[in-house]
């Protein structure tokens, strides 16, 4: 079975705690501000500007990235679970 | 009887947590922010951009899709439930 | 009289109940969420695009349609009822 | 004296419920989301999409028009009352 | 001294209620949605559309306009009073 | 030292009331309407409208300006206090 | 490890008030409306505008720029904070 997002809309693994502390970044899960790490499963076609060009990702599937913890929608598939976010809640990329 | 969605309206078939949990995606229906799957029945021309471009749907009568939960209008037709959806709230496809 | 929809107004006479089962289609009217049927009376020439193009209306003359019910003003002619919807706000065509 | 709106505001003329019930349509005043029946007395130049265009009101000086209640600012000239509308809140002619 | 207003802002000297009464208007003074009446002392080079159009304002130095009591800024020169209107809380030009 | 303002920022001393009663304008801080003035010290290279145009702000250094008071946001430079404001809470040149 | 910011978003070391105030800028940090230093660490590609051109952000890696406390996001990274900002909140560039 395959998730294909639609827009802008990009699928999530979100990463553990531990998995995080592995690369060196500590994300207290105290504050709302603060951003959550994910691995990319895979990405929506783009978002349509009003002048009809369309925007793609600036992600790719396998990428860590950084997003806010709270846009997201969440699913589970086969008991795990997983986030679809908005294009413009993805920060950053994790390299 | 048909009914033909209008802008980039989606008419909905929901699919039921049985139906559901045959394809392996259980999507427990607590929280609030868990998008719901469904079937396809029939879609809108698409969206006018401001620049007068049409963005079609970028899903078609039958695909199962993904959407949230809290966005569409319920519509019955001879006593069965279908929902009429925003482009803009269909999330995802799944194959 | 005649009654002139500007805009993307949309002139509608809602459908009674009675009339409503006939088609098959049966909407409670508890939730809010629920669209209405009703017969599209007269359309107005359209909407203006901010790039100066007009969208004129998906529905015509005549067509039975789905509505949002708490969005249109209520106007009376010759002690009936009439909707006056914007274009926006009429989700799908029944045929 | 002469009263020349500008943009898209249009000058009315308010009709009393005596007028209104000779055309046959009667408005009762009791609900806020009824429309009220006015003379157009002088109309703004139209309004400037961002895309430069002009969009010149749908109504001339002497229609009958249905307009939203709540929208208009108040004003009076020798001991009449007008009203200065946004052409957006003029929803129909009555011909 | 002389003050040049910037974008579409409008420098408006406001007529007293006895100059007001003149003019055969009375605006009683109680209602908010009751716009005020004011002599144009300066205007802006007007307004930038996002498509980088500009569109000038379509009042001029002289002109007595009908202007919203509510949206404008207050400034004082040698102890008289004047306002700092947005073009658009301004209605209309009174002739 | 020198702060260099971003898209259509103004960087303003403000001008005291002592300074400000010279000129002529004697500004009340009673009303939460009144706007300021100011002398312009840098500003920013403009605003990217949507259609890839920038605006220049209407402004240079040197400028005496009037400016809404509760827009800026407030920084000290060697405890002279500076505001930095967006080009559209600069109402008016005073010359 | 590195961060690479999307969009137009800006990767930055805050600068602590024992920094600050070398550099002769003291910020009080009672007030809600004072801005904060921080050193520009990585900028995303910038940020698409509607007509699908992009705007590169004004800063680049090295800068010292003032931007508003409340708006970004906070990671850590080996237990160091940074702050992820918008390009809109950046205000100034400090040289």
């Amino acid at each position: 079975m395959k998730i294909k997002p639609l827009q802008d809309y990009i699928l999530i693994e979100p990463l553990e705690e531990e998995k995080k502390s592995k690369g060196g970044i500590v994300l207290p899960d105290t504050a709302e501000k603060e951003p959550q790490q994910g691995k990319v499963i895979a990405v929506g076609p783009g978002k349509h500007l009003s002048s009809g060009k369309i925007v793609e990702p600036g992600v790719k599937k396998g990428n860590i990235v950084l997003f806010r913890k709270y846009g997201p929608d969440e699913i589970k598939v086969d008991d795990k679970k997983y986030l679809i976010a908005k294009g413009e809640d993805i920060l950053a990329i994790i390299e």
